[in-house]
């Protein structure tokens, strides 16, 4: 793959395939997320197209077109026209939405059947990456130590005190010859109270968990069998009767890979960590969208749209004028406007994460229409 | 005239004619308000209709339809639509905007050649009056002192101490046998600094001006030719050669009826005033637009439009739906948000009177369109 003319300094990784989940609504990005447009087909990152295929391009260099999207039913159709079907596999639908787990399992016995050296990397959707190339670093990184039997994390540098990420706990380096460390990960925390939270930052012994994930499939599966046999059981079942998924799905818990398997192989010395700095966001809810926007000039609004579509005085905060009106905003330092063809949202940027409370009330209000 | 069967407890008063400017755009209104769609055609009583037309049925038990609306070439076509002819004379059109004492001593010339015993009450097109019954009763006890030869203002006793409007300073009472007070006015005073307006409002001496003004239309333009002869001959001699209408009046100077009579008169022992509690606002910005919906429960969002079109959340201010989409606010204490098809205002109520620095932006933009 040549980009103007030079040659790229990646190569495909042998064995190697991209599992991304594309499911969740991002319901505290209403309304810009709805349940038909969810979070991941949404250009929050301003690159003229959906994250979900930022997040296609973005691993490209290293999985060719070893890619393999699973999402729900609703969505399926969706995802197809958004990613053009010669930059990927087909894609895995869920028969129902099971969390993290099942789905990356699933993939995972079936990559497994096809490969017996399968190394799957799974990577969230609807996350931003501003720093491709130290991405693409760490994932090489990542996946030599996965091919050495560890399941390997993507562990970021956190830049302030977050409450909205779970932690991941930094041990040992690992003895390896690589030109990036790979260390031990110890643990997985959840998303702290500000106290321990500043204390983490603090202490630089924990990395923000970005849900990013690899290891060879059959390794994975095996660390889910001694973790939860039944699922690791059901799942290579799937792959071998495909023809029966809908059956076999139904009795599968819905289960975080992290609570399913991170966690307890993570305990028992089987989980190593890539630290990173590749300016990963997860773009959770208006506020953390908010950051990526603040410029020099603090009374100055964020625009994630057409800056002419927007006039302020006195403001700051972002706006995301959608609809092609103009939006005037005057004397408002800290606020979120949202402008959509069908509904607006104007928030105050520190009650961002309360956004849901809002979609409750229009459930209420029988505006199904709108969520 | 019979409401509901009764009998009306109004009377046409004789010889009396309600003359209406309706002027000026109202930009401190923007989006709602644009020069196309002034202020005085909006809804912001939430009547139903323009208050325009609320105003001249306001005046119809004492006026009947010998109602005389004043407005500019742009504004003629729109007006005329607004109010049914069966509701008033037609429409006097002045070439150009030349503040009120052209509009009004204009309409006062005419009505003294077809009548020289006619009074003249002259109510700005754009206020809002929620007592009707105590309006009427101001506005017929001003006429009684308007026939004895006075110029009659109506004066608002003040509930907070605005800076907004200009001030009426009440003297003597005048010696009549009516029902409620008259005064003489001793003099008409700006809008004052915040530690004057709370010293007026302390004080009892002042009434805000309403810029409603009864007198004999001959009385009137007699006190002109005191103060500026060459304006009320030039009014009288359009009266006579209405065909002549153009070149008179592009003569005429642009001056208040305030500054050209009533404060010269006042100082002179001519001007009485009329204190009224008629429920009186200019509604000249959402600040003041927003003080009528303010609720007893201080969290809560007032609407002015369809309360189906706006969900909110710890919010309180002002939200003018207009575009049929819905409108959610989330955490914003002190917010106006005026929502209309080509353009959305979001503003810190504090700077509502700033809204005219919006203006100048969009024109700086060639933005005329949202004008």
């Amino acid at each position: 793959m040549a980009i103007d003319g030079r040659k790229s300094p990646w190569n495909k990784l042998p064995h190697f395939t991209a599992v991304i989940p594309a499911g969740g609504t991002g319901t505290r990005l209403w309304p810009l997320s709805r349940a038909s447009h969810p979070k991941f087909l949404l250009d929050l990152a301003g690159s003229g197209q959906s994250m979900l295929r930022d997040t296609v391009q973005r691993i490209a260099p290293l999985a060719g077109t070893d890619v393999l999207i699973v999402t729900g039913r609703s969505h399926a159709s969706r995802v197809a026209d958004d990613v053009p079907p010669q930059a990927r596999r087909p894609i895995l639908v869920e028969p129902a939405p099971k969390n993290s787990m099942p789905a990356i399992g699933l993939a995972a016995a079936i990559l497994e059947r096809e490969d017996p050296q399968a190394v799957i990397g799974t990577f969230p959707a609807d996350h931003i990456i501003d720093d491709v190339d130290a991405f693409l670093r760490s994932v090489q990184n990542a996946y030599d130590a996965a091919c050495e039997g560890f399941v390997v994390t993507l562990g970021i540098s956190p830049t302030y005190a977050a409450t909205g990420f779970g932690y991941i706990e930094v041990g040992q380096l690992l003895a390896r010859g690589s030109d990036e460390p790979v260390h031990h990960a110890t643990a997985f925390r959840e998303k702290p109270a500000q106290d321990l939270a500043s204390r983490y930052l603090g202490g630089g012994r924990h990395l923000w968990n970005a849900g990013i994930f690899l290891a060879r499939a059959t390794r994975l599966l095996d660390l889910l069998q001694s973790y939860d046999s039944s699922l690791a059981q059901t799942l290579r079942q799937i792959a071998r009767e495909p023809e029966n998924l809908a059956s076999h799905w139904s009795t599968a818990p819905s289960i975080s890979i992290d609570h399913a398997v991170a966690e307890p192989a993570a305990r028992d010395g089987h989980v190593a960590v890539v630290p990173t700095k590749c300016g990963w966001d997860d773009v959770g809810d208006f506020l953390s969208l908010s950051r990526r926007f603040t410029t020099s000039d603090a009374l100055q609004t964020g625009v994630l749209g057409r800056r002419d579509d927007v006039i302020d005085i006195d403001s700051a905060g972002l706006v995301v004028p959608q609809s092609g009106r103009l939006v005037a905003a005057l004397g408002l330092e800290h606020v979120i406007i949202v402008d959509t063809p069908d509904a607006l949202l104007v928030a105050d940027a520190g009650r961002a994460q309360e956004v849901g409370g809002l979609i409750d009330l229009l459930r209420a209000r029988d505006r199904d229409d709108l969520l």
